[in-house]
């Protein structure tokens, strides 16, 4: 961390900052410039209050030099992780789709879909049991219900489930699920994720939709710092001013993660976009920019079939987006390897 | 609700989009008109997912005409709410000052702080015991024992005590507590808001960084419809491109929402903006567009008082701020009665 | 459009709007429902000011049913176009890829990355001569010099030229230039759009920073509407809060565009992002999504190359990202059909 | 400016990096640390590019520590900028309110309207002559007859007249304007500003949809490189993703600026919010924010009055809000001087 001070800096102040800086174990670097000084501090500074720092009134500017995450950085773990869901594996390399319903409605619902998904490539099913919604009033989801459905599933298809939890106290529930996973509005609930730093399933950590990609890694850090560190991170569209497509879609994100991170990065191209013809360019995109996996809603429920489309794909649909994204994909690893 | 169907639409679609509704046990009021198909929805439709219906091939346009929100909407309740937190009241003409530590650290600064807020017109004590922090390095709060801190500094001042939840396991902590405070961060933990909605004690909801005032609205509506009607709605800042300040202030939320719930609306300058001496117009600022309330950091910190300043105000530089909103105070009632 | 009328309307008051409508020539279809009372406006309504009729106090809602935009209208233009630049084709199945430096500085520089890139595979030769600068004191181009130096290169490569225009009474100057760009921040410059409708030669748009699709259209409608049928629309990253990249490239523009126009659509891929590491996924990605083309910086020059990188490919990581996106190009081609 | 260089930084790359900056007559000033090196850059660093710095393979991190503004700087004009208009001024303690119609439609219109603000305590006129409309096909304004109907009504009222310039071909048109407005999507229409930076009149200089503070600084910067000092700052609202208000009004802005410029700041309330019962709300905030000035539209044309109600006050609302705003201002005053 850099500290630069104001030209009006009385040399007291100075010692009294420093002392300040001292007092949580930090050495301080002070180098007296013409026109600024600057303080170096060395040491573990990810303790440090950066808005209280920069907050005080001799101070001109603050900056971080190193990121304030460990356990997630690249820069401690050259290796890209490798998350192994039994047999089933995520990063390094291995790539994957995730396909299911985006509730779990029953059991033909669930079970002819993830056969359908896994003829057509996909390596987990996924399906919602327990349903954040806006509205108290619109369907929570089957609950526990939903998880008992995906695991006949799974039993019939062998993919692993990916499901994800809204309460510590669902966790006992959770326990035939291979992948948990965090939605974007719980990304910042911190009990959550302290907690599920000390289980042993890897986390699908979706992105808030308006969170940055910084506070998304130090999410990831909550669940490291715990012992647990299978976390695969997932964009899912960010919000802008744009009212065309629900969210905007961050695929810079994909670049800028392999630069800072060694965990997997999927694409959730289905939530942002509104409609199931953007899910196929989208998906196609996703790839190309070097995702290690997409998450995609794929259904079949005869009432929205009836009215020729909706924002899930068919089974008819998806595999044709996975048709494409298996023929993108190797090129995606040949061209994407610096 | 409000459904346009695109001009190609052949009538058993029709129909069959006109079944499904029905099926959810509302009525369709169909017009067709020269160019364009309109359906009104009769009946409850905030079980309706609109997303879903936009989605579809044969609509071109979907659009609520009633809020979503029932409890929390102003159409049911015309007169404004009046929260009552131990004779100390917001809304309805009642405005009141909640003032004190971002974090409790001890109890002589818990106490020396709510006796100088108190002199200076704060109605009630706010201090954090739980801290949601971005980091899992950073300090967490006292925890319980901030809470018994704050019990003693309300059993010397009298002043009733505001602070944040971050997991129902907690609540049996927050005995004591007046007011249970839902940060931005947990605003669409609905899990949370669901159980807050079960007990009998005020809730100062604080928006989300990135939510609409609809979905602020929403999430009321998850506490209130548990039964629990006492929710004070707190903007704290957006986030936005500008980086000059943390966030973006959104002051209009003030009219917006007085128009649409009778809920008391309270303003929050101390996060969004970063430095003390900014307080101060913001404050001012909040109370003349017509809040209910202010919730203003005062620390009394000597080491950052040290370096001269810091983004919480002092409690000299908080009584300045009291003075010019109480002198505000009555323009506001004066001028926005309609 | 569709005006939604509030449920205490008078009838006075439905007539008195009814009768304002009529006077622009516009005709009215009420539908009187249970809870609401809707008007129909059959005719040109491209006129009329929604934010107005949306602000009458009687009114609930108001919604466009037709896109506000003709000539850009796919609807009305249900062929890709396709531009035409001395036989080199964008759009309607034809790809190119637009390389050149950011400014044009040198004869020697220009020349030799106009060889190169030709080398590599593009189709036009961009460089900018009139630079755009947040700051009056920066570098603001080569001006007619520099349109001079890439008219030599287009002579030597045959390659036809790319160049921003920022003010109408330069367009003498850009007689020898093939296609002119419109830079982001000149999105909404209203008469610069309406004089460039009246010449013949086709114009690439960029998107502004903060504008949406429909904005970015209605100003390609303000070029047509004058008589110059011949846009390319460039996105090229909007402002979101994200900060460790400058802009966030919106490629499910690509799809969204490709539904609503029949104008090509190209990405920038290189201003969005600063670095050059990220410009081939992301390159790879538009590509992949559907884009019918790509603008890309690079350059070559020593005192940059001196320490190791920059924003601009050198030449040869240019040719690299050509490759990669020659190869995923079919793909493309192949999947996003419908 | 500081450098931050990366921990594996080569000696021969540090010194190419020293001899770039050196050949563009900057100093440099290399402080080794013990994880990182800094270089503290000593000069007129407002020409460096910081965005290809920040791109350089060895550089960790930039970060200005001058602001990139002179003129407009507070540090070099410790004095509130006074602009005085005929007598009328604004900035420095003094407060105008600038009323009248958004377009000039007619004499009896823009007359009456003259009248009546002025009565209300206005201390200028404006409307608009020449519209920047998002559509083609949208009313453009009267235009340069515009113009004379608003000289007319300065004629009888005595009050200065500001109106917006979109094209500088248009200036000899603008002769009797007193101030001269640019748009919100002019603020980086470079061509534009440095052209008003060589005219005699006070520039009226709105905020960019989407930009930053520090842009809007710099787009007064070229205004005032050019020798013209009178600029006048005016907030009127940036794009979030809330869809309850057209824009989202940036309060903050007003201290943020009072910090960094001497130049006054003005809020146009009217146009962010879209209904007239949010304008008085927001105009008393911004006063007690500490503005220097109000920019407000009203109107009195009876097609709308009719419909009871829109979005520009009539004379009797505005005379309302004119009254709360002065009751308010001198609170303002008192508490905003620090």
């Amino acid at each position: 961390m850099i500290i630069v001070l104001k030209q009006n800096t009385k040399p007291e102040q100075l010692e009294n900052l420093e002392a300040w800086i001292h007092s949580m174990g930090i050495e301080t670097h002070v180098s007296i410039g013409k026109t600024h000084t600057i303080i170096g501090l060395v040491g573990d500074t990810s303790q440090v209050d950066m808005d209280l720092v920069r907050a005080l009134d001799i101070v001109e500017n603050v900056k971080r030099i190193q990121e304030p995450f460990k356990n997630a950085n690249r820069k401690f773990h050259n290796e890209d992780l490798v998350v192994d869901i039994g047999g089933v594996k995520i990063g390094g390399g291995n790539f994957q789709i995730i396909a299911g319903p985006c509730s779990v409605e029953s059991r033909e619902q669930v079970c002819y879909i993830a056969e359908c998904v896994k003829k057509s490539g996909a390596g987990l099913l996924r399906g919602g049991a327990f349903k954040p919604r806006t509205s108290p009033y619109a369907f929570q989801g089957l609950k526990g219900e939903g998880i008992e459905l995906l695991e006949e599933a799974k039993a019939k298809t062998g993919l692993p489930i990916v499901s994800e939890i809204m309460n510590i106290s669902h966790l006992p529930m959770f326990e035939s699920v291979d992948v948990i996973q965090v939605g974007a509005r719980n990304m910042q609930n911190f009990d959550l994720l302290r907690e599920l730093g000390t289980i042993d399933k890897p986390i699908l950590l979706k992105r808030g939709l308006a969170n940055t990609i910084e506070e998304w890694l130090m999410s990831a850090e909550y669940i490291m710092a715990g012992g647990n560190e299978n976390v695969i991170l997932c964009e899912r569209g960010i919000r802008t001013f744009e009212t065309k497509t629900r969210n905007t879609l961050d695929l810079s994100a994909i670049p800028v993660l392999k630069k800072l991170t060694h965990l997997p990065v999927i694409v959730d191209p289905s939530h942002a976009l509104g409609h199931s013809n953007m899910v196929k360019p989208m998906a196609m995109a996703a790839t190309a920019a070097g995702a290690d996996g997409l998450m995609i809603e794929v259904h079949n429920d005869p009432a929205r079939a009836l009215c020729d489309g909706a924002q899930s794909l068919t089974p008819e649909a998806f595999d044709d987006v996975a048709k494409a994204v298996f023929q993108i994909r190797p090129f995606a690893c040949k061209y994407n390897e610096d």
